[in-house]
């Protein structure tokens, strides 16, 4: 009799709708979804970067006013995905590059503008915690995230829970130490795989590449308009799709960087499967090639790491999915 | 009065103690503790290694017996660290090196013959735990344990958590790809942090030395009674510490290479704190150094890392406390 009356309650509550938001320094996401995870609807757009802060929340109140006059269900939560350095515990983005973010206390913000809880993440946590939830990641105990764009992020999550670690800097894969020389990164540092394997390192090769010897790669300057400086890891990949042997072989080095970088991944915290998700990421078999070659250069009988390597499954939407979960547990 | 009789009953119930057993290739102990994890005796020799299994199994039935016989206490459980790989899902030990041990049932074994449950973790695994519950580690959240001594092993424990990962080999360090060349390491691979900074590797790069050239390394050959082909870890870093200049060469090489390597721990799972055991840890400063020269060197405003190096806290011990912790779970 309990247990019936439990459900009859349950099943008398009013469904409800939660709101995941994708921000990203190209594109942002404003997203409608139901409490089973499910699209209810998705806008997406390009985002206005001299805009800064302002013009972004304006756009995600609007979205937000919007979708809540359109649902047919209240809206219960706000998840948000963040492309940029998040303090978790606070809750707020601490982004010092995007102009007017540094610190700024996202989710109160949203609390008090529309009304809802919220969560926020950076996007790298959120496409882990999107992927293993909604994902390739259904099923597993654990599985790490790379995201492979311009920079290269990553996000473990383990049993549920993405870990942070101390100064919330877990899954920081990009400024894994490969090596003590080889190219500057961003960070200061030299050889962090970012300056290896990341999209704009791809394209920048090809750059000086093409600076010395523009003949040896006419297809990746005709793919990019004529102008070698136009050059970017899209080019790269289109143009090593097609065979062409400079731009394999600069794809090729990267991928197998890459490679040294997740067999470290699997050597520390040896997930269920590590999700290579970001633009980058949709070269494929360019990338996975190399990456298995290095993997299997490497295997030992003593060690047999059977750690699978696949592309995410939701493809660009992996924060998004990500976000829908963070609202999913603001709740 | 509920509070009250519960008290009552709990102080009514009879005080009981464990046995924890730490299994290694140069040394094994057998302890007896209370409750809390607190020393009543400990017992410890050297490991015949000959012997095999058989010979362990009745050192440890032996040491059991007569704990049983002098404890004041019933004995309610016991833990098992094991110097090698262990399957902790089927409790057993399956090392291939270590004769007669191959996919032992060592904690059945310990049911049958001594009558109390048991847990059993390899020793890394053990190392991480006991420093977490009762050594540097307590009040951490997360802490990554290296076990620096012929080879190089490694454990993550995080909320209290051994991670194990897919194929129990997460917190493996010892085989971090650090680089695609580099000396060849016994799992057939190049380039692994074990063949750079483990104790195995220190001797050996001492013997090569000293094979081209004695007469550069008087101290070390004399610490090693006379003999070039004597010379380990321990010479070196003695030396060194004496400020002889080649084995301070050796030793500092050695400790940056694991600088990175922890480096990339801390990229990876940025742990609150990483704590170094086993013989070579012992070298303290000597190791500490480079490795926090390392760190400086490629510190980064964007990336500020406060995951703290330090030294085990149990010395000798973690394991064995490991051991303690294993078995107060398996009561």
């Amino acid at each position: 009799m309990a247990a019936l009356s439990a459900f009859r309650k349950e099943a008398q509550e009013p469904l409800s709708n939660v709101i995941a938001v994708d921000i990203g320094g190209t594109r942002f996401r404003v997203g409608l979804f139901d409490e089973g995870g499910k699209r209810v609807r998705v806008s997406e757009d390009a985002t206005n970067r001299s805009g800064g802060r302002p013009w972004m929340l304006a756009q995600m109140e609007r979205e937000f006013r919007t979708f809540q006059a359109e649902s047919g269900e209240p809206i219960r939560a706000c998840g948000i995905s963040f492309g940029g350095p998040v303090d978790f515990a606070g809750q707020q983005v601490t982004s010092i590059v995007a102009p007017g973010w540094e610190n700024f206390p996202l989710s109160s913000w949203v609390k008090e503008t529309l009304g809802v809880p919220c969560l926020l993440d950076n996007d790298a946590n959120a496409g882990a915690l999107g992927e293993y939830r909604f994902g390739t990641g259904r099923g597993c105990e654990s599985i790490f995230y790379v995201a492979l764009s311009t920079g290269i992020g990553g996000g473990f999550v383990c049993e549920g829970k993405v870990i942070r670690g101390k100064d919330t800097l877990a899954g920081e894969l990009g400024h894994l130490p490969m090596a003590d020389s080889g190219p500057r990164c961003d960070c200061g540092a030299r050889g962090c795989l970012e300056a290896f394997s990341s999209g704009s390192a791809i394209g920048k090769m090809a750059r000086e590449w093409g600076e010395r010897r523009t003949d040896v790669m006419p297809r990746m300057v005709e793919l990019s308009g004529g102008a070698v400086e136009r050059v970017t890891a899209r080019e790269v990949a289109l143009a090593a799709a097609e065979g062409d042997p400079i731009a394999s072989r600069i794809f090729r080095d990267a991928a197998r960087w890459l490679g040294r970088g997740l067999l470290t991944v699997i050597r520390i915290v040896n997930p269920d499967k590590i999700v290579l998700g970001g633009g980058v990421s949709q070269a494929g078999k360019l990338l996975l090639d190399p990456i298995h070659d290095v993997l299997d250069e490497r295997k030992s009988a003593a060690l047999p790491a059977t750690t699978e390597i696949v592309i995410a499954e939701l493809g660009n939407y992996s924060a998004l999915y990500g976000a829908v979960a963070l609202a999913l547990d603001a709740r």
